[in-house]
């Protein structure tokens, strides 16, 4: 049988490939388990080993990438442009929020708990951030924090927020769409209701897969990493022991219980 | 009381604004109104009168520009790309898939008649036309005309279609908003389910409206002119005559009751 597959890192015990001898440490698709064995390896070698190795399977990997890509490559961001990310205390929405006050942005996140509230203004520096679930009226929550308007809103949600900010775009605004996290066990999408806004606001709003930016891995490292030696840029990581506490930790995301980036570690450094 | 406001093509009688003098003819905003006060003027002055002047209230005008910008500036169209257009007859619609051909894309259009089917493959050269009204599934309608997906969709109607088309569009395709018209006359537009497509098929939708991109008119003109003279680009108006005929052909619109670009002539030229 197949291991259920994921993002994590590991050493390479034996390797019959030429780009993997043993000793290497690497991170990419894996599986569940202690012991994979990779036979069409979707894997990167780690260099950089002065930074905790469980950083790869999230601000160094996959989801590091997805933020980079997904704000620079997809959002056309400008200084001083006004920044909405949902699901913002999350791998990707962490980074997105630095990344955004990095250039110099107005940033407002969104999230379903205290805890992570306090995470987003307190930690990672957004400016505001909102529980949507204390929220009646999302679209009077978002003019509060954006009386003039969003230019850019990195989508990780769906549903009823996507419909709430459709109505509080400005002008050639961008929308991001990374995920849509609160539609995925629904029998049916809910339906969103003001795409008609893409036309009168004239908004460009782009899906887009992390698979397609890798080419700029290379670049994207040399940018994040004196950020994170230096503390420009910091992370947060709900760290779950033991690979039996997978299943359990997979469920909770999509009740929000972790906070930060969820991992899950199989096994000491 | 103000006149309701509308595109049209009139012949100044008297001006006090240095550029425009009796005897010039303008297309651009006008009263529902034998004779019009224009007081802060969004005209154009008409410099080719070697062509119906009613074509400037449609593929010389306003819808001819807006065609133009949306294929050529909004859905980076390239050779031989799948190219699907809704309300294909309407005044856009024709001009859009006539740009595709030009450009050696497939394209295939949906209207909601007959006459209208007929004219797209007859008159303006559609590779394929139906009538949305009698598919009962227009997924499987998608499916049909499109066994390896959409690489462009322009969008004119919104809602069940724009639900349908997402199922099939190829990966890196884009969809340029151009309109809604299904969704107008409802108190709620329609849910719209599939947007999570655009993620895993990393679709660019983006809205857009005529009024950012007059500065291309100019250029607009130049390629169209010889365009209509050599008839490598036709044109089908639905004249209806007097001013008393306006209020039914605005009805009209929405029940798709006319076929090509609805014009009222006022006075003859």
């Amino acid at each position: 049988m197949q291991p259920i597959s994921g993002y994590g890192v590991a050493k390479v015990l034996d390797s019959e490939n030429p780009e993997f001898k043993k000793g290497d440490l690497v991170w990419g698709m894996t599986g569940w388990e202690e012991y994979s064995l990779v036979t069409a390896p979707q894997l990167f070698k780690i260099q950089h080993t002065d930074v905790p190795l469980s950083y790869y399977t999230g601000i160094l990997g996959m989801p590091g990438m997805t933020a980079y890509a997904g704000f620079y490559e997809v959002c056309s961001p400008k200084q001083g442009e006004c920044v909405f990310i949902s699901a913002a205390s999350g791998a990707v929405g962490q980074l997105v929020g630095q990344f955004a006050k990095l250039l110099g942005c107005y940033v407002v996140g969104s999230a379903g708990s205290k805890d992570k509230i306090d995470l987003l203004k307190n930690k990672f520096g957004f400016d505001e951030a909102f529980n949507y679930k204390e929220e009646p009226d999302l679209n009077e929550a978002l003019k509060r924090y954006f009386p003039e308007g969003i230019d850019i809103y990195f989508e990780n949600v769906g549903g009823k927020m996507l419909d709430a900010v459709l109505l509080n775009m400005k002008i050639h605004g961008r929308i991001a769409v990374c995920g849509m996290i609160s539609q995925y066990n629904l029998d049916r999408p809910e339906g969103v209701h003001n795409l008609m806004y893409l036309v009168t606001k004239r908004v460009r709003m782009e899906g887009f897969l992390v698979r397609d930016y890798y080419h700029l891995y290379p670049k994207f490292l040399e940018m994040i990493i004196p950020h994170i030696k230096e503390g420009k840029i910091v992370y947060v990581e709900d760290m779950a022991e033991g690979l039996e506490s997978a299943p359990a930790t997979l469920i909770g995301l999509f009740s929000g219980r972790n906070v930060g980036k969820q991992v899950v570690a199989v096994a000491p450094e």
